[in-house]
């Protein structure tokens, strides 16, 4: 927010005034320079920043106060009841998994990496060069950087096989965020009251975006190797539906990766009935034990619509994903995305590309693989020293989480208070299922800070389970 | 996208590639190093760049080669058509103010400011220090961070008459530009099939997240100062709306300011029907003659929506906005947001405070307005001396825009396209307007680059109105 000694300054002062009657006169700016050991340039700089956010006035020749906080009248908005009316969805507004951790507490609920596992020193060189040298003053054509675009289009084109036409860099629309890609598939490819297959359990933004769309979800069992091809075939025929979400690769939260003949299986059924498959490949760049490529790669039949995410590999902080769509559809998708946004930030496309083709990228892959490899292993071998109640189902070749089932009885939402209560955060199954929970579940997220805190995670487990 | 002497090799290749045939062998990289006087890393990075922009393939021990365009198959999409359906709406995908010019073009068409109007250094220098030292690899919260959401809140509260409680932090909610915001708000204060008064003409991005979000258009006719408050309430009346979507400040396109008694009756109208005022306030910082307030500081009691922007007056590139909401509407619309698209962009976000925050940006502001006032008046001469065809209603006291009125009988839309033929781009009015347009309008942005040009653009003007 600014720099180092300004930044200081604020923070100080901002305590001070936290402590402060309304009204207080705030230390001079010489008695700041003072105790500060600034300059009076970094002092007025931390006065104006403070004068920014509304905590102080200067009263020219007098000083500077602690703004009064005005009384707040008591304002009625009941009027809007009546205005609002019911929504049409309850969207919760912060599910667990977006929940920040209290300071002490070991954060296994959240859906993010450890910021350790992440190329924070390509991402700050990348950023940097883009603030020196990028477009920071003009936007960006709506569906992105032409060359960013070309760099996901290679991407999947690199994988496809001999025969199969690769998409290009027009099939590309570049997104804030692959949730909001998914915000637009869903609403243009489905919409107010049509069906949606989904697996079940499922990634809970998705059953999010869904709620948001007023689309009817479909629940399709998983299995160990992706859902049964004759379920979906059933799903499809029974309700219409003309589209499936789904995660084929490291799925979140089971992690399930779908055999190359169970893909091929389903495309084969979403072909037969003229639909789409939603295929968020959220996990790309997070194998460790298995090299899937996307199902996507074997289509060029516009069956597929591919998005690709980057917040779990490259930085949460950067909102850059992509839709790969191709015919009618990909047009449809741009334009909503257009009508929703206009555009997406090129400081952050810019800094994005210039991070992707470097090579520290593919040597931050490779260190990333290693960092889960050790961590998913670490949580493993916790759990089984420590947390004989709890059983895991699957072992996953990739992705962030373990997703383990608890003894039936057991209430996870409780379960899950009662650990925090103890300094443990973990997510409670409930949240992936479109449905009622087949059993009771948690997910465990093996990429989140301290690992050395795993073990101790496990007991307190264990101890709560058996409480 | 990278440093410089690698860029400049990136390019160079790629021309070379773009006149050469496919799999065509590269220069070696020692050949590179000579001819671009660079050393032996710097030729790798490029090589690596081309290689993930897909453009070249390397095979060990040989070469580097250009990567043959696959043929591309005759593959099938009309299956689309049926899975797909008809569209609820046909968003156009690009406006014309959207378009980009011809590099040789007058640009007058665009709804953005020149570059040389906006603080570069001051985003360049935060953007740098964000990448430093701010949150690079961590997410925001959904309604987004607290400082920036105390920043707007201070904003607004700093112009709120005695007597009205103002707004607070909690009350903001962070956006990826303002247009995410008013989708957001259509979604969930209108939704589908249910009826929205608009100014007409008005923003074409409203009018666009409208159609997006499925909402019936009913068009009030703007005035002078505003439009009239019986024909608000007739509009209320007839059709049950609850909110009305409005600029009052230098509305997009004509430039009209509500005059304070205007605001207040239409507000009075709009609490009488327990409705909701979304007030657009996209020009706040666009002020030339006038110093006009935002009416959300007038109401505490929930009535107005306020969309906050910063594009035209920060950077197009940045996509920060704020939308501020008080009572349960608020929460509504962040969980909208949330599911939208989670949360927007921690490094953007710290970049947009830092250059709020410093004495340099109301330095900005008042050179910004110096600067609006100088183009505006050139624009206003030029169209006086050489364009006596054009009639302009009002000159507008703030914006970027002049609203001009055509003679009877002419096409805005084919206008456009002959000024194109002639080197001049323009925004024909029909897109500003809801339904047929009242007269032929056109729509010309005097922040455009190259004002030097202006005189030229309104002789090229007037001749194509006389051809």
């Amino acid at each position: 927010m600014a720099d180092g000694s300004t930044e200081r300054i604020v923070q100080g002062v901002r305590a001070w005034i936290a402590a402060a009657p309304a009204g207080a006169k705030l230390p001079s700016n010489r008695e700041l320079m003072a105790e500060y050991g600034a300059g009076p340039v970094t002092v007025q700089k931390a006065m104006h920043a403070l004068s920014g956010l509304g905590l102080v006035e200067s009263r020219a020749g007098i000083g500077t106060f602690v703004r009064p906080a005005r009384l707040p009248q008591p304002v009625d908005h009941r009027w809007q009841t009546a205005a609002l009316g019911q929504p049409h969805t309850r969207l919760p507004l912060v599910p667990t998994s977006q929940r920040l951790a209290a300071p002490d507490a070991i954060g296994l609920h959240s859906g993010y990496p450890d910021p350790d596992l992440l190329p924070g020193p390509l991402v700050r060189a990348a950023l940097i060069r883009a603030a020196r040298s990028g477009p920071t003053l003009t936007r960006s054509p709506v569906r992105g950087l032409p060359d960013l675009q070309a760099w996901f289009a290679a991407g999947l084109a690199g994988t496809a096989p001999a025969g199969v036409t690769p998409p290009v860099s027009r099939d590309v629309t570049i997104v804030p965020g692959t949730q909001s890609g998914l915000s637009s598939v869903l609403r243009c490819v489905v919409g107010p009251g049509r069906a949606l297959l989904v697996e079940s359990p499922t990634y809970w933004g998705a059953l999010l975006a869904a709620e948001q769309a007023g689309v009817t979800l479909v629940p399709v069992p998983g299995g160990p190797d992706g859902p049964d091809p004759e379920t979906v075939r059933e799903a499809f025929a029974r309700t219409g539906a003309r589209a499936f979400y789904a995660q084929p690769t490291y799925a979140n939260p089971t992690g399930v990766q779908w055999s190359r003949e169970r893909g091929q299986a389903v495309l084969e059924v979403v072909r037969e009935f003229g639909a789409f498959l939603i295929e968020d490949d959220w996990a790309h760049d997070l194998a460790i034990d298995s090299d899937p490529g996307p199902l996507a790669a074997h289509d060029d039949s516009g069956h597929v619509i591919y998005l690709r995410s980057l917040t779990k590999s490259l930085s949460p902080a950067l909102r850059i994903g992509a839709v790969i769509a191709r015919g009618p559809v990909r047009d449809r998708i741009a334009a909503d995305r257009g009508a929703e946004g206009l555009y997406v930030s090129s400081i952050l496309q810019t800094a994005t590309l210039d991070v992707l083709t470097r090579p520290g990228w593919r040597t931050h892959l490779r260190e990333l693989r290693q960092g889960l490899r050790i961590r998913r292993d670490l949580l493993l071998r916790s759990l089984r020293e420590h947390t004989p109640a709890a059983h895991l189902e699957q072992v996953p070749a990739g992705g962030i989480h373990l997703w383990v089932r608890l003894p039936d009885g057991i209430d996870p939402d409780r379960l899950a208070r009662d650990c925090e209560a103890r300094g443990l955060m973990v997510a409670p199954g409930p949240e992936w299922f479109p449905a009622e929970p087949t059993h009771p579940y948690l997910r465990l997220n093996y990429s989140a800070p301290g690992p050395d805190r795993f073990p101790e995670a496990a007991q307190i487990l264990q101890a709560v389970i058996e409480g």
